[in-house]
């Protein structure tokens, strides 16, 4: 299949090199002439993905337009914030080309502002006749491991049932593992509001807590985004998935998780100015955490980290009060938010 | 309340300590002398929790009928498979003495050979008369952490509401936190089963693996022992919660894991002998991979991740072998397990 991979971030460098393993012919796009240029003569990319080399075979352009015109297939592996005016772009030149692709976006997070998922957008941006399907991919697939053909897996949705089955067809290696899911809500939401337990976490680290406190943050953090995923329409089992809890425990427990380390900068001192700046690359999880907190409000879900990290990123509360409020809830039953999930899901399932 | 914890390993020691910040009168018994004398005399615990002070007002004793005789309440933190011989005995002494106690245990495992629980061998060995009612306490909970006061989560379950209850009461305090959950089988089949994807894990990592592989063995591994565990008379979204994610969580991801460790010391190239022996402590997911197994195969429950472990550990598979079965697996639909979850959970709640 003729592939353009829009970004030439980590991720969609390490996706060129599943995608061009598969024997599918693949053109990057990006913004960056220099990174274009070393893609395209020395096989690497080395602002992302040190040490790695790409396959010659897969080519950079800095033209939107002729990566338009070389796909049949468009991966979006760009910020989420960045989404909108790229998707109406392409959507031009496909208008120009008189085309239709299919589209797959990999990007996790909520739009600024909008609180939209990403597909809500793309859904709006692109022109009924551009696009066949529109899917997303997701899971715990770190780019620094996928390069190194680490096995890895992940799942796919998409907005009818086709467009996910090519996408499962088109990445499937040996080593890159790809899982159909029926549920693009959940599939969405569990990689976007993931970033806000991983940035929680990294601060419980960085302030010195161990793993105990960790789990407890990481599982009653996937509970509260299962709460609020199910209120905007999401099956509560996906977030049982590669999706949900495979892709939190990746991003919450490992060091390679941008989210994760900025969490540690913060609760090391650093403001949120600096910890962004220092990392280079957009931390996800910063413009999420408002996102959730305000849908949170919205829809009446209760949802204490997410509060309380909002609280801790934009407001001022210090980390003494922000831990307190974490860790010191009312004794109670286990199985409360549960059981809201389990009601909500045999309603679901009618 | 007085409480007898019986057993002086490591998760018996932290909780001795938690028991008395909390105000209990507490009295450890341990079958080795030194240590006995060691916790009267210098108030350490040094084989097992090294660099901890303990309270002096913590007593022990190497009398299990003194203990018997001193506890309201019996916390049984020894291996699975000295549980059945220790609750024989204290069921004597609590019949000489004529009295009755509340029983929680904190062991994760499955009894050697009958594959049961440890409330099923508690409940066949101690007469009604004797106890009040047994319960289990589990949990991402690593006894280090817990002794330095890191803010910890559990479950507690009971065969009556009310056991649960003040377990909940007497463990419960500022950094300790007890949840209530009325689900016995499922927080001891969470507890028992995380140790096998742990070991797992690990072996994973001594081979050299990464975090998305991990994170896949996790992910689907938690599938694999909802699958059984609702087979076995579980309510699946207990997994979700402490007891079942949390736990497997911690145990999985950590350094301190005895089961993760053993993992990495086999692929590393100690046979199954060596690295229990170089452990020094039961490593509990040897027997529950046999345990799993047999039931899986009993009760016709699909667990992959299991059955390959389970060659790998007792049939001489190569990790060649292994690692390809475990990652190469057809491609399908996520949802396939899921559904099978979410149907019987709604046939439970009928």
């Amino acid at each position: 299949m003729n592939i353009s991979v829009i970004g030439t971030g980590s991720f969609g460098t390490s996706l060129s090199m599943v995608l061009n393993d598969n024997n599918n012919r693949v053109m990057m796009y990006g913004r960056n002439q220099d990174t274009v240029q070393e893609i395209n003569e020395r096989h690497t990319n080395s602002r992302y993905l040190k040490d790695i080399k790409l396959s010659e075979t897969i080519t950079a352009t800095a033209s939107l337009k002729e990566a338009a015109a070389h796909a049949e297939l468009l991966v979006l592996a760009v910020p989420v914030n960045a989404m909108r005016s790229v998707a109406s772009d392409l959507n031009g030149y496909l208008e120009e080309l008189n085309k239709q692709v299919l589209v797959v976006h990999v990007a996790k997070g909520l739009e600024l502002n909008t609180y939209k998922r990403v597909s809500e957008v793309l859904e709006e941006v692109f022109d009924e006749a551009r696009v066949s399907d529109i899917c997303v991919l997701s899971g715990p697939s770190h780019a620094e491991e996928v390069a190194l053909k680490q096995p890895t897996t992940v799942s796919t949705a998409s907005l009818s049932e086709e467009g996910a089955e090519i996408i499962q067809d088109v990445f499937m290696t040996d080593y890159f593992r790809v899982y159909v899911n029926n549920d693009m809500v959940g599939v969405e939401i569990g990689g976007a509001l993931k970033n806000i337990v991983a940035l929680a976490v990294g601060a419980l680290a960085g302030y010195g807590f161990g793993d105990n406190p960790k789990a407890a943050v990481i599982t009653r953090g996937l509970h509260e985004i299962a709460r609020l995923g199910t209120k905007l329409g999401a099956n509560p089992l996906t977030f049982l998935g590669l999706a949900g809890m495979g892709d939190l425990i990746v991003t919450a427990t490992s060091q390679h998780s941008r989210n994760y380390r900025c969490g540690q900068m913060l609760a090391g001192g650093l403001t949120l100015k600096e910890a962004t700046e220092q990392m280079g690359m957009v931390v996800e999880g910063v413009n999420t955490t408002k996102a959730a907190y305000e849908l949170s409000e919205q829809h009446d879900v209760e949802m204490p980290i997410t509060k309380v990290l909002y609280g801790y990123l934009f407001n001022g509360i210090s980390e003494d009060e922000a831990f307190t409020a974490l860790m010191k809830r009312e004794k109670t039953s286990e199985s409360e938010g549960l059981k809201q999930l389990l009601e909500s899901q045999i309603k679901n399932s009618k």
